[in-house]
């Protein structure tokens, strides 16, 4: 447990603060407290019960780790779940941590599983102008917030890219490939992830933008509408995704489809020469006693001759029908 | 019928109270009264109607077996259904269970055709710790239902499992298959079902959760938010579940797709091969007086030279266009 | 026109009431009257205008056939539509019959074109137990809407049934067929007609059951609740139909794309093994004079176990594949 | 620009009055003016402008001819666009006509840029029964309306024949075409308008029923509700066409899929009996100077029998398969 | 930075106004400013932190370029941004270029990244005509609104034409063909973002029209609402369009899978006339000594004729199924 303090007096902050000392600086109003958990300790999450009085219910619900984003008024405090992502996260694989936390008049206090790399930013930025605490623990929460949005924004490029690329896997195909589907499904599910999470996240930061809240001020409601439309644009960004994607399936199916036909298509061109022409040798290999042809001079130059007449004219028949192409391989753009 | 009574200045719990006591008991607003009807008879539902006063129509309800979660309120009383899942539940076949109920000033009443898992627990927990029921009715059937609700767990669990796993079947099918898409389909079924009752029961919480009845009061609110919550999860993970079924159909005739495209290019490669070598073999049968090849002395290993020339350029043609290769059989990430 | 009248001091009913009667009848507000019209003259619509004082735009609305569930409040009066099922409904076409009415102070008015099974229940009933009118018209009304939603159950439960032996039929489909396409059709228009139908008499069960209108009073309000939980358990059963019919064609169009595989692979597996066969034996057709093979004593013989071998191993390809079973003529859990 | 003129003390219209007295007109309240613009010159545009005082906006509003039905009311007057089908609609190409037009408190005027049949049609009717305007310029108005929607009814009946007609066609088809693909989509671009135009145009009628507005004053909404319950008609009929159309493309493709499983039988029976055969052909056809059987006297017939039993047993094969049959070819209830 | 001023004494416009006028020229209330920046300097930005006293965010939010189309109310000023439509825009790539702005009691300012059509069109109508200023700021701002959205208008009438175009390409097609695949899905993706950025458009351009700010008064709401109605025909072309586009994709795999058939329409065809013959020939090319047809005069003729006979006879049975003819090449109305 990290406490930090701000006191408006000093204008700077004070690290290290022990748990003790807590009880009476929750007393002035002027100071702006920071309460850091990572991984706590269960004397940790004592102290959120009996220090800060919290409902035991959030504090449960702060311990287990399978919540979706939300935010819930009680006397005095706001409680609030957040999502971030993981430093790990891939478009193929779309992880994010949970981080719960309370707002106070004089505090804000984050509660993660693990190490979170938005808290850390916030801190360092803290320890070079401690003037950003000046404005209250509502400006605090939003730089907080602010951070955690953020970090989306390079997962929603990387996205990007993927779809670009598997896009142009997909029209440079060789083979159908179950690889590939697999990747697509892939992509589906973290996409539709990110959707869930961003529309949750983005309707939190609507109560909080649109003064529902009595603790954070109405001077702070552009702040948090900043944040707000940050995560319109995510929600957006992973909605056009998702259709993006739904397109690469039908697109995947389609070429998939049009290497078919061009399988069949080799297969009809190959049996509709070769059969004729088999044909016509069987003829001549029939032991018939009476078949003048065998017995002419020039009959199997003559029998060469037609068999060549019936292929060219095969293949002028497909390539009239246009099958002799490769349309299927045609990349587009190229 | 069985009646247990709580009394705040004992400060212990009565089980197997007769039910004559009841009317008498009813008086005493300080008592915590659980009424648990299962598979109860006529009688017993005679007492519904006569000492609790209850509309007939719930009392009909309750007895009929086939509705859904549903509240309302009457004058001094909130009537209300929920749903438990049964024991026997599978992601293939999912069942659920109804539970009727009351819940007036001090009496909490528990009406089930058989039994309910959910129900014994709460019991249990009642013996241990007689306290829970100091908090009054609205508590108590807090606590039943936060179980019922907590018997939803593990069937996700179970869902998430049968998915990932009729995946992996999906990717490593060796043929087409219809019992596995009559698994998607029994799987679809089931998600559906449950994201359709649990979003009924998610909007009674919800209800309940807000303030709306007055039997519920405000500080209780908390704990049905939370079991609220649980529900929203329910939910989500039902819809998220459902994406998932829908992509793993999407799959599976991708996959059948392919697996069509393998066998096509395994008909098309031997068509392609052998017609021309048979045609070749038929030339050099026919008849003909005349066909100076047939005597010439190296004719025939000539013959079978370009035979082999023909076959070699053949599967070039076909290694060139990637056919050769078995792509659809590769498993993903494997 | 048949006009029945409960007199609450005599307690019984009249049947049979002379039209004349009815402006004086009208005057008794302690009297329930009951007008039932079936396929009404010009004359009885006449009453409708002139004793009634009913907008001609209802009459007129009355006297058409093509309108959908309604309900209209007028001065003193409601008007409403609701659909019953006919007696011939089946799942491959659901019918329905309208029933036009009003409601006022102390009377209800039913007008139909065709006999009405409901309409016949209720008078029988209320033959039996004249009681029932004690109630007065806003109860006479709900026995009639109950006993029209009633007869919706059968026809959801052929539904039920209907759909198990379609997909039966399709998971033992011995080859595609039109007819069963045709059924699917069928049952999905019936299924969307049967949930358009039942959602809007869903809505006007909800005005009519949470106190929109005086002329139903609260104490009725249960009654009518209690039908409208009967419409919506319709109309979720329709919903949960309408997405097993679409699984079910999906399922029939994934067996068909099952059986063209089966097609294939046995096209793929006669010929990847007659055509090697052909070729060798036309090899040792051709004419050559100098093929050595043709003199040898055993060379027959080696050439045949030559083509044994070349068989055998291709049925060993293709079982190492598992083509050689059947696997898309397994049947679900059998 | 026709103007026509119903004095109540009068009780007689007169038709052809010079545009000159339209000011003077104007400040009578009793009377009931109707101006009907057809394809206006600019000299009448400016009659709007200047005697009516009407937005230039709402003036160039009815100049362009691509706007949607919508309804706007402006100090002492409405101003609306309504859509009427043309007569040369059809369900292959819904075409609509705009019809803008304006509702004083005495007077209606209507502006449209070709013929208009609805407005032909409430003219001789206005000049058989002068005494409907007798009610005032909103029943006026209702009956122009209550035209323009009547004449979509027989476009939906044309739809139900089209629709018809298209399936019967689907279920018979002899082989794929994409003529009737094309005429899907034709149909179903037609829907979507003829759902858009009258959804737009039920929102209108819906707002001008209940009361929003001063100039239709509360006895005409009955009136207005009526041409409101037509055009709900419309909505939820080209919605079921829809689903029909959507239903039809299914039924084609999988219609054109079965055929193809049909071609796919063929080609695999023939070839199943005749490579078998032609393989005995040719090992017989072989020139080994030792092949006992060439000698037999009855190795000839011998041979052919084999070759008969062979082609027999194939077709008990595929005969057990039922792919002798042509299923596919069944016509539903036929 | 362009400053532009009317001043209603003098009824004229004057043009480069030095930046140092400004905050004297905010004094005065009946003057109407317009300062466009086209690519600001970072001194520019300062002007309206310093000058205009805007809120930080919204200046960083005009320097940031990846902000959908949104309308935020300030103390004392508007703050919007709206999306035009590049010159460079095509429907296969869509593209829009962000304008930032404010709307204050006396001033409108404008933001952009690079030129702006709209706005040089707007500033040339002033140069002709300055009396448009006269009707304040919220006029000034409704034109350059009015200019943004005109330019939509022949981006919709492209997609028309493309859409046409596209259809007559898949109807004609020749060979399946990803490159129009491609172009189906360049296309979706240009008319979803159109649809995205639009709708969010028509959102503000409806708050602006239906009074909510007080800096755009009464009598300008008709002038708003006009753009507004401009809109709502985007959006709504927009979503049929995507209609369009779905069944274009329906249609090409449609067409795709037409030719598929065909294709094995052909294959089979020729291997059900080739095969028997070649198995006839087969039969005649055999070596038994006892063939007593070999020996007959003209067994070699009836050979032949027999083989004639069964190629008939094959011709004959697809003729009857249909299949000799080229349906699928049948273009729709033609």
């Amino acid at each position: 447990m990290e406490i930090l303090v701000y006191r408006s007096s000093e204008r700077k902050i004070t690290e290290g603060v022990p748990v003790e000392q807590l009880p009476e600086l929750l007393q002035d109003q002027s100071a702006v407290i920071w309460v850091d958990m990572e991984s706590p300790t269960e004397a940790d999450e004592q102290v959120l019960l009996d220090v800060f009085n919290f409902h035991p219910l959030t504090v449960e619900d702060c311990r287990e780790n399978r919540h979706y984003p939300k935010v819930e008024e009680f006397p005095g405090y706001i409680y609030f779940i957040v999502h971030g992502v993981t430093s790990d996260t891939s478009p193929d694989r779309f992880n994010t941590i949970e981080l719960d936390g309370f707002l106070g008049s004089n505090y804000v206090i984050t509660y993660h599983h693990a190490s979170f790399r938005s808290i850390h930013n916030v801190r360092q930025l803290l320890r070079t102008s401690p003037i950003a605490c000046q404005r209250g623990p509502a400006f605090l929460l939003h730089q907080i917030l602010d951070q955690v949005v953020d970090y989306y924004s390079p997962v929603l490029d990387d996205f990007d890219d993927r779809i670009d690329q598997l896009e142009h896997e997909i029209f440079t195909l060789k083979q159908p490939n179950n690889a590939i589907l697999a990747q697509i499904m892939d992509l589906k599910r973290s996409v539709l992830r990110l959707r869930r999470i961003s529309t949750k996240q983005m309707d939190i930061l609507l109560r909080m933008s649109r003064g529902e809240f009595d603790l954070i001020p109405d001077e702070m409601r552009p702040f948090y509408r900043d944040v707000y439309d940050h995560l319109v644009r995510v929600v957006d960004l992973s909605e056009s995704y998702r259709d993006l994607i739904s397109g690469s399936l039908e697109a995947y199916l389609s070429v998939v489809s049009n290497r078919m036909n061009e399988i069949m298509k080799v297969l009809t061109i190959f049996s509709a020469i070769m059969l004729p022409l088999t044909f016509i040798a069987g003829v001549y290999g029939m032991n018939f006693d009476n078949m003048p042809e065998l017995r002419s001079r020039y009959g199997y130059y003559g029998t060469l001759g037609v068999m060549f007449v019936v292929a060219v004219g095969m293949l002028i028949f497909f390539w009239r029908r246009g099958w002799l192409g490769r349309g299927d391989r045609e990349t587009p753009e190229g």
